[in-house]
């Protein structure tokens, strides 16, 4: 169906056709849905008519080849112009074959595998009848408190950007239409959700729009760049308008400035959600705002479809506003190929084949082992075959760990850090010495007893999924009481102890990374967790990870970050002692853990880099070029990050901001030249005018393995 | 002298003395100063000539009539125009008659009392020479981690502002020229400076300018409204620059918008800190973007003195510019007199007289009385004539409850908790316990040992006057381990327990408030802290102080205020179980003291409030009448608190704002009829498009004895 025949489409519906087409529902509501009738609680009272099901434009949460195979037919029998629903759902990071949360993706520096991620969750979601997944999510974030950080790929602008194009590309690949083995994408959530202040969940947001442009906005941006189909609105306020009311972000700023034409959404609720924000009075007043506002999709509520009618009848909305938005939805369709084929991508046959295959799961294996973060490693890993082994803590046996939405995957089907280690040595004594959140004497006496014949104990501790994801906000961010309890009591063994932590945010870790000789960051790493872990413990892989969000000394630093400004009083030399600077008196400004930490069990160097000039104009980059040596024994993976600092700007700029970086593999004593190009446009900030330039004068790069180990150059740029 | 006269005067003045003019250096520089000469250290580094010292404006941080009268008189002698010197000083919370800290003051909600503490502060001032101060500083404050929470009156715009007014009646009085017991203020520190990231002083601040004006600048704009003869600029960045050099901020809105024709000063250092912020290259760039943002004098550094004259020859400084902030500046001197007489109120005798008088004590006392907060009182206050007490912990004879920023206050002359309840029995042991932040065996024990005879144990804890003040900030808001070690340890003996604290910021009260049977909050109280201590303790005053910034749950919990906004998902009842809402998984929403909360020895009812109509215009205000009654067996004064909410608006309104409240007292069994006006004007606030109007629609009105147990009543704007 080409463009014309879309709108003369829309001419032939009606206004409450139009107007259903905008609302999604879940599955329950549909006939054909296994799950049909079972329409309860705050859905049962949304108000839904028969008739709105019938004309509805999409659902969500619904998969499964012969499940949205069912749906679709039931659905086309009364449909008056035979127009498909779009079935959408949360494919956050992966389908079934579960990948690596996002954070611990993020920290894999690896956007090839990244994209290769989201092409699999892709495949496997298309073939079970999926057409849009709800991500990527881009959210800068910089609160560990706030439990959906391990849906982001980490504080970096820059990174978010990068890691938001692969996962765009990954979902979407080359073209939607010809290509049903992929998915649309939907970028979230727009926008800066990921700063709820205290760290609380749909908490309000605030911030200049110079610091919106300068931090949160660069990685939706990047999504749409690539191509993203969709944007959802988010669940904050942005200065304070929630997004699924808010005009100037969603249409001036969305539509206008960047242009964008595809379809926007509403996370779950959000129209009607304006009520209890204090923005609109009633379903009505939420429905005009709404619409206004842009937002195409109403997910889950019914403002849409009970007030649009009339509010068109009053001329309080004209019909043409909403015929933008359901033209764009029939665009989206369109370009699905669902006009041609309702049932597109949905395959009994091959869901046997496609999910969970040997290729995915591997893929999930590769990407875990490049997303684990070694942060401490005093002479205990890698684990020699030798080694008797004490597994113990509430994550040695537990299949939890494929961290919050990852909504098809099963806990069962992964697999455990002891069955991951098992392959490997026989030599091994399991106890779960604690429950997550509680410890019995009896439990640490197991575990006491079972560490004592061996010779390294792994501890394997951290959060349940519940304790992150959404909704899942944590005032206290170390691991729990009982858990530290555990280690303590281990401690007093004297033997070697490593860590393995899965959880989905940065932790204050005192009473771990003190009480061990070495940690594992492993997330929540998906369904070949307990592989993957196992594979690095035992040398099998390398380590190559590293953090992608600053792990905060303890909650009373939050927020910290690396890409923070100077102050008028900046405190240069931890170990001066002098009042009046911007400190702390009980802790220090630093992380305990920077952006862009992590160790291997090699090492390497940095040498010889050195700027082609020290100066720089608009016509004339430069390059900073020099060689990374592996200096170690064994092969591994360095990531170089190259940093920027404008020395003086209209406005403050950040000490340091990521501009590229470059992940290598070498050899035990191999060497590489590697050349980074600094160009005028990394240097361009929002000005106070909120102009997007950058001005002559003094800048400072930064080579280095982390953020803070690095080794400084100065050049100038030239107008 | 009259205008035209100080035109005259600024048209004989070099170029070189109206730069001079504009700086402001510390006493060691001057001739007849006692410190002359001890000039070290930065100040040494500062390369400022004799002829700087010779022309410049003002001195700071002098007093004393006699140190006062020498400087000057030295001073006039060199000055080719005999130009008096201003003297300014930092004389906050007292002169040396010391009050408690303003966080205190706020909490007495007593304005006419907080404006006899800034009246004789600045007849004290004023007699020892000082011509203006650096106060009221009225920055409101969200994050106790913050050190500098304790100069403010609290988290509440409306009310910050009303004491803002106050102070600046109580420093100025009515006529600055006539009256030489009175100094004119500054107020400070614009803009919003205590809104730190991360609760570090200096760091980073970030809002849009809505919220800024909606929370920040209100009572800055109260404090110049009450003709404020100053203003002082923040060590923070406003949407990324730093105020000293903020043309916006200090241009547009203070000059422009608001009219301000005061001097505005820079803090200490803040012109030169623009280039550690990173908005100025150099000195010179420093004092350029100074010069035009404002900022009349350059308080101890010396960018305007090296650099002004050749930013005048170049061009690229109009000499205008420099006039006006020179002119300002003789204003300013004319307006204090000190063209008539450059000894302006400084007076040798009257110095033994005025300072620390038995009035001056005895307003402090009852002011330190009205300050404290009976936070919890389980059947142990007020204490009985007959009881024995142990009095124990670092603050039972410790003479450090000044608080900072208490200058000229000694804290050998405060009066002592011991000393307080001396006079009031004799029966009383005494033992340290601990220190501030250590403790040993053999302390516990002595405690231990002290309190096995005594009826209740009064603990006197807190923390030294250096954790909190400028640059006192901390990342943990418990009182330090050595003191809950001690609680702990004595709660073991199963006694009655009162906790007496003595802190600047809000606390995190586990392990105090959970094991004790009273608890009084009594900050920094001043001078005569013991005493008014005592007197609580015993019931010869009753407390009615009320909190003016919430007390957190725990430090992961901050910022938590009792003004913020409902979110799309709130926690309306904290007992129910739902995961997609609001909220930490592990403590409460709720701050563990409310805004507003604070115990009597009485107790009061609040009945028979009424509306006088459920309407409202802009014509019609509309009343709100009841009868509170003291329903205890002993006099007490209770603060009722009318709060109101704005149901939809066209951004989120907060869930609460004080907009009114009336501080009475009651004899047992009297009742009084109290009436509450509500206005449109009340009704106002900052639109999207930052216009200040109301809008038609539902409200709240809410009575209460603090922010949370409220009564509701609902009306309707009409437009």
């Amino acid at each position: 169906m080409v463009e014309p025949q879309l709108t003369s489409l829309l001419e032939q519906m009606t206004l409450d056709e139009k107007i259903a087409q905008l609302l999604q529902l879940a599955g329950p509501f549909y006939k054909g849905s296994k799950d049909n009738g079972e329409i309860t609680g705050p859905m049962a009272e949304m108000g839904i008519t028969p008739a709105d099901i019938e004309n509805s434009g999409s659902v969500l949460g619904v998969s499964g080849a012969e499940d949205v195979i069912r749906i679709q037919e039931e659905y086309l029998k009364t449909n008056r112009l035979g127009i498909p629903l779009l079935f959408m759902a949360d494919v956050v990071h992966g389908y079934k074959t579960i990948f690596p949360v996002p954070l611990a993706i993020g920290c894999s520096w690896d956007l090839e595998l990244a994209e290769k991620s989201a092409e699999i969750a892709a495949k496997e979601a298309a073939v079970s009848g999926v057409h849009v997944t709800f991500a990527p999510m881009v959210d800068l974030v910089r609160d560990p408190r706030w439990g959906r950080v391990m849906e982001s790929t980490g504080e970096d602008p820059y990174l978010n950007s990068e890691f938001a194009r692969a996962f765009v590309r990954g979902f979407q690949g080359d073209n939607l239409e010809e290509d049903a083995s992929r998915v649309a994408a939907c970028v979230k959530h727009f926008a800066a959700y990921g700063a709820p202040e205290g760290g609380r969940d749909y908490n309000t947001v605030n911030m200049s729009e110079r610091q919106l442009r300068e931090s949160y906005l660069p990685a939706y941006k990047a999504a749409l760049d690539e191509g993203c189909e969709m944007v959802m609105t988010s669940f904050n306020t942005v200065d304070g308008i929630p997004p699924s009311g808010n005009k100037w972000l969603m249409r001036d700023l969305l539509r206008g400035e960047w242009n964008f034409d595809g379809v926007v959404i509403s996370d779950w609720g959000a129209v009607k959600e304006l009520i209890p924000h204090g923005v609109a009075e009633d379903e009505k007043e939420a429905a005009v705002k709404a619409i206004h506002a842009g937002v195409d999709i109403e997910m889950m509520t019914a403002c849409y479809v009970k007030n649009l009618k009339q509010l068109v009848e009053t001329n309080e909305v004209d019909e043409a506003v909403i015929d933008e938005a359901v033209l764009r939805i029939l665009q989206l369709k369109q370009k699905l190929g669902l006009f041609e084929n309702p049932y597109r991508g949905a395959d009994v046959n091959l869901e046997q084949e496609v999910i969970m295959s040997k290729e995915h799961r591997q893929i999930s294996r590769e990407l875990a082992t490049k997303s684990v973060v070694l942060l401490k490693n005093e002479n205990v890993l890698p684990l020699k075959r030798e080694q008797k082994i004490a597994l113990i803590g509430p994550f040695g046996e537990s299949g939890d760990i494929l961290g919050p939405w990852s909504w098809r995957g099963s806990k069962e089907e992964a697999i455990q850090l002891a069955e991951g280690l098992l392959p490997k040595t026989r030599a091994l004594t399991i106890a779960k010495g604690c429950d997550i959140e509680t410890v019995t004497e009896e439990q640490l006496e197991a575990a006491v007893k079972s560490a004592l014949d061996a010779d390294v104990i792994v501890l394997a501790l951290g959060e349940d999924s519940e304790m992150s994801g959404e909704a899942g906000c944590r005032a206290d961010i170390r691991l729990p009481e009982s858990q530290l309890v555990l280690v303590s009591r281990l401690k007093q063994l004297g033997k070697p102890m490593v860590a393995v932590l899965f959880n989905g945010r940065p932790l204050d870790l005192h009473g771990v990374i003190d009480q061990t000789d070495a940690v594992l960051e492993a997330w929540y790493p998906g369904t070949e967790g307990g592989a993957a872990v196992a594979d690095i413990l035992f040398g099998d892989a390398n380590p190559s990870g590293k953090l992608t969000m600053s792990f905060p000394y303890s909650v009373g630093q939050v927020p910290v970050y690396y890409n923070g400004y100077n102050t008028g009083r900046p405190k240069l030399n931890p170990d001066v002692k002098e009042r009046y600077l911007s400190q702390y008196l009980d802790i220090p400004n630093e992380p305990l853990l920077p952006f862009g930490f992590g160790l291997s069990y090699t090492t390497f160097t940095c040498t010889d880099f050195k700027l082609s000039s020290d100066t720089l104009t608009s016509d004339h980059s430069l390059t900073l070029t020099g060689v990374v040596t592996n200096t170690g024994e064994v092969a591994g993976e360095e990531v170089v990050q190259l940093y920027i600092r404008d020395l003086s700007g209209e406005v403050v700029r950040p000490v340091k901001e990521l501009k590229d970086y470059e992940k290598i593999t070498l050899q035990p004593g191999e060497s590489k030249e590697i050349t980074f190009t600094i160009r005028e446009e990394q240097l361009r900030y929002y000005h106070s005018d909120l102009q997007f330039t950058s001005d002559q004068g003094s800048f400072e790069a930064y080579i280095g393995p982390d953020s803070q180990n690095v080794t400084t150059f100065s050049f100038k740029l030239l107008k």
